[in-house]
């Protein structure tokens, strides 16, 4: 966060009071440690799901200067109070496995509908004045009918997540509109970085190759391995947000996040393996489950960001996937 | 449904097991009057919530050749025994009050997300191979960004209603494309005709306006009464919501209705003065909670369904208002 608008940034949030949903996982964690160095006073709400991302260890670095409330966003009095007096509220909280919610499709919508609801009624009437950032996903887009996928592109999900997450963002628009309880999604595509979950491939498969690379196992890539992602390194996600938190004509906006360098699954595995230093992979037959869902290439087109809110993306991947694998290197036990 | 496609139509429905959901309400128990003739075995489901449009009335008709099964759709036990051995589904159960989905949001969510989502799981598990046609709404558009609006236009909704509508349109295609449930969802736009609810202005601002001129009350129109709408009458919607559930090119598929007639506010009102042959409007400001979530000018572009379903509306503005208000004059007591 010392880079360009850092200034800017430092005015926003310096003594602010921010309160992060989801502030003990990978996204929330990374913000708070960049809140912390801003100045503002930090609270992170987490209900510490076993299966999910949050982890303590994430806020070591700023274990005694942030403030930890586990609580579950479906706990609609719990966020009738903690929303009090908040500043800005990164509304990060999610089930973000596309494989879970088609299991279990219930579970999805009260997280991802049904919490996002009773917080945004929260600060309807306890907190009008918040300024709320929603993380959205490229999911809401499904498979694309273009590329680069840009925000006039439709939304037609192939996952009940992905049509959950499309509710919850536009429950953030409508009460933006509505009510003025001003609003902003992000819909980042894939985020890497450390303090991701990399337990198993349920949420992401990149953290999960990850693991695979540091643990020098040999990664499987399913299908042929040429569809494009873009990947955004954490920092530059958490930039985003800040950004965007900032921005009042970000109010009632969408914006997708990305990256200048696409790069298919097999050169990902590639770059992996040559950051680590040694490694393999190979390709495997796609698992049914999992090709049902599948969106084929995705990379999003962000000079909406850019434009309005003065984001790009600074990350080189080659350079995040290297300090990604040395972090997991040496905090691999907190982590697996 | 003796016009084009009435030979079609006997073919697949004769002899067929339909339910409709909201079976009771405006548009189902249309709809079970055509399917009556048709020849199918008709179940009809609704839970008949006082204040929403479900009315034993609206079936006097055929009240001894349909099935009545009380139900909610929230009710996820009743919906896994119902749908059993049923060959189409006619979803059109729901929550469509735009005002109560801001009054309270959580109802919608249960009654338009999460009971969609459950009667789509009863299908999987209890009867994979039915059909199921899905009742959406011109709401998911939002305030349209241009006229006709088709299928490519983006969805932004204006209110929660609309949102939860359109997460319940996607699970419907989502269940189609992944687990095979065959589903189809109509874009409805503003439908009116023989059985729809008078009561009040909650559900629809035309059923409040035909009780006004069938009363003999002055009608008042928001704002300046310029503002451009579609109409279909019921019929029209019963002939697209049958060839949609007949026809397997649209499985998966979504579609607007809409009408070649679209007329402002102010000419509506008119056309309705002129077929009962007496009243008056008059134009009023626009009450602070209905403006906040008003989208506008809207008309649909209707080319898809004309295309790929064979369909198109039949019923002129003029004719349809004046056997609705025929038909009021002489069932009121039965609707007010």
């Amino acid at each position: 966060m010392t880079d360009r608008g850092g200034t800017r940034l430092r005015d926003a949030y310096q003594g602010s009071r921010v309160m992060i949903t989801g502030g003990l996982g990978f996204i929330g964690s990374n913000l708070a440690l960049a809140l912390v160095d801003l100045g503002a006073e930090v609270l992170l709400v987490d209900s510490l799901i076993p299966r999910y991302g949050g982890n303590l260890h994430n806020i070591e670095p700023v274990r005694d200067r942030v403030r930890v409330n586990i609580a579950d966003v479906r706990d609609e009095y719990s966020m009738n109070h903690l929303v009090q007096g908040q500043d800005y509220l990164f509304n990060l909280a999610g089930q973000v496995s596309h494989l879970d919610s088609m299991q279990d499709p219930y579970t999805d919508l009260d997280i991802n509908c049904r919490s996002q609801l009773s917080i945004l009624e929260a600060c309807r009437k306890h907190n009008p004045s918040v300024k709320v950032v929603y993380a959205g996903t490229r999911q809401q887009y499904g498979k694309p009918d273009y590329l680069p996928v840009d925000e006039r592109h439709l939304m037609h999900p192939t996952d009940v997540n992905g049509i959950n997450k499309m509710a919850g963002e536009w429950y953030h628009i409508v009460y933006s509109n509505v009510y003025g309880v001003r609003a902003t999604s992000l819909r980042l595509t894939n985020t890497y970085g450390p303090r991701m979950r990399i337990v198993d491939s349920r949420q992401t498969f990149l953290g999960w190759w990850l693991r695979l690379v540091v643990d020098e196992r040999e990664i499987e890539i399913y299908g042929d391995g040429t569809q494009l992602r873009d990947f955004n390194h954490v920092d530059d996600v958490v930039s985003a947000l800040l950004l965007a938190a900032a921005s009042d004509e970000a109010n009632g906006q969408v914006y997708n996040l990305g990256s200048p360098e696409p790069v298919s699954l097999r050169q990902l595995a590639e770059m992996l393996v040559e950051a680590r230093g040694r490694g393999s992979w190979r390709l495997v037959p796609w698992p049914e489950e999992r090709r049902a869902i599948d969106i084929g290439s995705y990379y999003g087109d962000y000079t909406r960001a850019r434009e309005q809110l003065g984001w790009q993306p600074r990350v080189s991947l080659a350079d995040g996937l290297r300090s990604t694998i040395d972090f997991y290197l040496e905090h691999r036990q907190h982590y697996v």
